[in-house]
């Protein structure tokens, strides 16, 4: 028996990519796709690259066409996912649906924070969808509420996290710039979003520590011991669809060598399916995770800079988003973690 | 149990691609891989995409290193794969095991054509690995030897086949312009292939003729019916990786409508599992096919010039190599056509 | 003593460019700029690569913020210069204001075929600026009203300018696909035009001769002396911001040779400051005319197939809209043709 | 009488980019080309956007052909200038000759930081060609040797100065990830620098410190005041030809704030030609600044971290090497530090 699965805001990036992952697993079966302004077009005049779905309709996004499936994601706008997500609590039964929120609403913990940044009430806070934070893989196993994190919180976690969990940092005065592609900053069309505007093109946005995505950092970081926890972000657009790629540096505590730091990373992620740890000299680079659930990172010493060197990338839209929803999934549902996802990414 | 195969040429695009699928195909366990100057190096150094054979080792490509499978993959320069055969089919049992080239050594039946593009003496002819073609399908079940399709008369064969087969087209004075990304070119290092010639740049390149997949496009349109087939044909490079764009005009029989045109290309590719013919009015976009095995195509009418116009996309790569080669693998060894393939693609 | 020049839709591409090579013109000193709902904005807002002209206040489009000026250039969307015009010339010396317009409204000379393509009514005839078209410098002396060629028509033209004139090629039957960067869609912002969708991707659009240009382009043809022109054409979106190529065919007259062709297009272009001829065996490359009001552009024969091969590339918001705006403004102005001018692209 | 000028290392990128800019300066007469294997060959196989100099042949790279001419530009790989440079030198008049180095081999000012970074011999040290570094200006008049600085020491240099200069930061602990285009990686032919590879890809490389243009970030530092400047730098690799977007932060004195950072960066650039502030809250796009010297930069407070973060972008080619190149020969000629140079990009 296959549980079902509804999404809404099927149109968009996040949905799609969500639906992509969905048609390759074996123990779901894909229910009704809602949208907004699209409702009543067909499918693949949005996803043409969904083949098999080509031919479905887009139903409005109701509380009446998602009830009824064991599992809703719901791929909408900031903000949006808090109304809905009532709505399905209000059914019968929608305490037992299994509801995955792709957006920012129930990532923060700290209502202050939520306001501070996204200018509206906070709707509440929902199990942190990143197994590979310490004790959250506990928090997820049957759970009816999952909070996916954002793409370059992921990223930047997973890229600092041995060297937090392992002490060779303390969290505090971390340094990130980020280089992502634009399928992050969604479908819909804006200007600087353009194609023409875009090619040949790098920039930086959201800077001097203004990105919504900064108290999700300080928020992890703090749990994953950081005492102190600061951190300058600053996000980048470069000439690409999809992948982030993540340069963290922090101050590493003295005597650290590049082969502990190394090591470390080996050592941390030794059973993390999803995080691949290169060999020494060898690093990141985005094209190799398109498609894929993976995480390559490395870390080294700058000994000069008295800093620690980091560097990831995952696909912002798989691991970033729907990968990591579905990885997530799978715990809740008591399903093998990686059903569905691979490691392999589509290259060059 | 599973079929072992061998994979030489490992450390290029085709062969890359021919592992990152074959990684998940499940009825096959991945043996020896082989390289010419790379033999002694981890295959993660050059294929760090695929993250299970990381730290595989590359072996030299001998006839020892290949022998003892049931499948060996070519993935060889061209020219170079003739002489690999014969070996193999020198060994015990090498008439036994199924030898895929996926370079041009055996796709042309004719020895004149092959010397006339090639500049080298003809190795013979293998059945042609492109099962959508009328009555090539019979001819791969159970063969022990298969040519793999180049990536433009893939493309520009499944663009046009359903007018030729129905006869809305005799295949003379077809004209070809297809667009290709760079990696059909190699991984070789060449000055026009660096990523700063081609960063926001088109070009065209084998113009009049020259290029040496004209004898296949006309080797195919005969087959397909074409009294006196004739093609102009055009390639591109465009700035992108993957993915084969191809237009496709031909004169066509008087009284033929725009929709009469549609209507055969539904009828012709109701039961192909990988060819996608779009509703009318919408037209391919290569990124929907990146990593996939699909073919999107669709035609309509040019009334004013007389010509019906076909356009049609695929992954060079996948469908356009390795997928196709898979797909035709999977028919020689009884196995269901689309194991370990999908016709979704991983856009945006 | 400078000529005033007025730019109607400053904060557009074609605006920009216009712009950008104004900056540069000495004969030239740049007055009012003008748009719709960016009105009251500052230009470095819009167009951050003209910095000396950051601080302008864009100025809503009206007539009177047009008057005055030696030349207005209208850089507005296709159907909205004819309004426009006519409050220029029914003011005070509005016939000797020298209006460019860099909108299709004035380049047909069929009613009939505009009404069927725009599907609004005809708003005139101007001269046509295409100077490389023998005998049209002659009417841009003078005029005060000029045309500007569409971009696909501009590259496919003098593409095929030699076969034509030269009587190799009779313009029946011409086949040709362009691949365009998106730039030449405009700064609406639009989901097909986003980032996400076209890195990484070749598209077809505008298939079976309904693009806008089909007209235009036969218009060129028989003035070039084609006795029944007949074209077929296939407009491509390819990722890169700048630049067409164009490969066009046509059935060559028998007899004629690679070198007769090669020969023709030297002869025919000899004179002609900004198209370049490649020598035989070299293709043209997008990459090469970026920024310039060059066209590059090479020929042979396809005799198997019967055709002349063409393959042409320009920029097409340079050559193909500002530029050759301001190469016909020069002539028109009595200036020298080049001015302001150059035959240089940034490469890579 | 113009100033007669000859240039090593015609065929690659930044040799290409002198001449690029060499041909729109008034005060220049383009003398021999040379270069190393292509010698004998046509420069328009090499680069076909200098329509111009097409049919001009390649010579050796020897101290004949370049003896006689008033300017050298040696544009060659790290390490080889210095002999080219002695044998100038020992020529009659060789002393006399404005000779500049687009390589490193002399902007080091101590030998061991070169040997440490480039294992070999130190050649000496040249008045470095950043002409709006304080004092830098004075020391290149009637120079007759000019190192020209890294690309990214240019634009990292650049965007920190105002607040180095001005003491908002001290030059510790400063943290720069720079993204650049691949044209920066020179046209010699490398597996990794291929299009397939870069396109829809970021990578990191030389992490950790190891890049060798960081001591040359060092002495710039400690020239503009940093008592004890210390970097932890990490170029990026992203999808595009020409750009550099460099991301600065370091730790900022306490009470200044978000305006008095803007207000210093407009201050220190006030009657810099080339460099340009942007308004606070817009931020720095490479495609803005391709084809021109211009230099975009902006500042502002990261109040939570501490630190001020400046964004500063340049073209490579232009600015980070032959535009600066021309900009200080300019000055050692005595000639007008902006000509045949502009602010004005090639954008979109």
């Amino acid at each position: 028996m296959k549980f079902t699965v509804a999404v809404a805001g099927c149109t968009g990036y996040a949905g799609g990519e969500v639906l992509r992952l969905l048609l390759g697993h074996p123990e779901i079966t894909i229910g009704n796709l809602t949208a907004g302004s699209s409702a009543g077009t067909r499918l693949g005049e949005h996803q043409p690259h969904l083949v098999p779905l080509a031919d479905r309709q887009v139903l409005p996004t109701t509380a009446e066409n998602l009830a009824g499936h064991d599992v809703v994601f719901l791929a909408l706008p900031h903000g949006t996912s808090g109304p809905v997500a009532e709505q399905i609590a209000a059914q019968q039964g929608g305490d037992k649906v299994l509801v995955i929120d792709c957006g920012a609403d129930f990532r923060l913990e700290s209502a202050e924070q939520w306001t501070k940044y996204y200018k509206t009430e906070h709707a509440g806070t929902w199990p942190y969808g990143l197994p590979e934070m310490p004790g959250q893989r506990e928090l997820l196993k049957n759970t009816r509420r999952i909070a996916v994190p954002g793409c370059y919180p992921t990223t930047t976690t997973l890229t600092l996290l041995p060297a937090l969990t392992q002490g060779l940092v303390d969290g505090h005065d971390v340094v990130v710039a980020a280089a992502s592609g634009s399928s992050g900053a969604g479908k819909a069309p804006k200007p600087n979003l353009l194609g023409a505007e875009l090619f040949g093109s790098a920039s930086a946005y959201g800077v001097g520590g203004v990105h919504r995505h900064v108290p999700e950092l300080l928020q992890n970081f703090a749990k994953l011991g950081a005492p102190e926890p600061s951190v300058s972000f600053t996000p980048l657009l470069v000439p690409m669809a999809r992948g982030i790629l993540a340069v963290v540096t922090a101050p590493v505590r003295p005597g650290v060598t590049a082969e502990d730091i190394h090591a470390a990373y080996v050592k941390a992620y030794a059973d993390e399916h999803f995080v691949h740890v290169l060999p020494q000299g060898q690093w990141p680079q985005s094209q190799h995770i398109v498609g894929s659930n993976a995480v390559h990172v490395n870390a080294t010493l700058d000994a000069d800079a008295g800093r620690l060197v980091a560097v990831g990338t995952l696909d912002n839209l798989c691991k970033g988003t729907a990968g990591g929803a579905i990885q997530s999934m799978n715990i809740a549902l008591g399903l093998d973690e990686t059903t569905g996802l691979t490691t392999i990414g589509v290259a060059p």
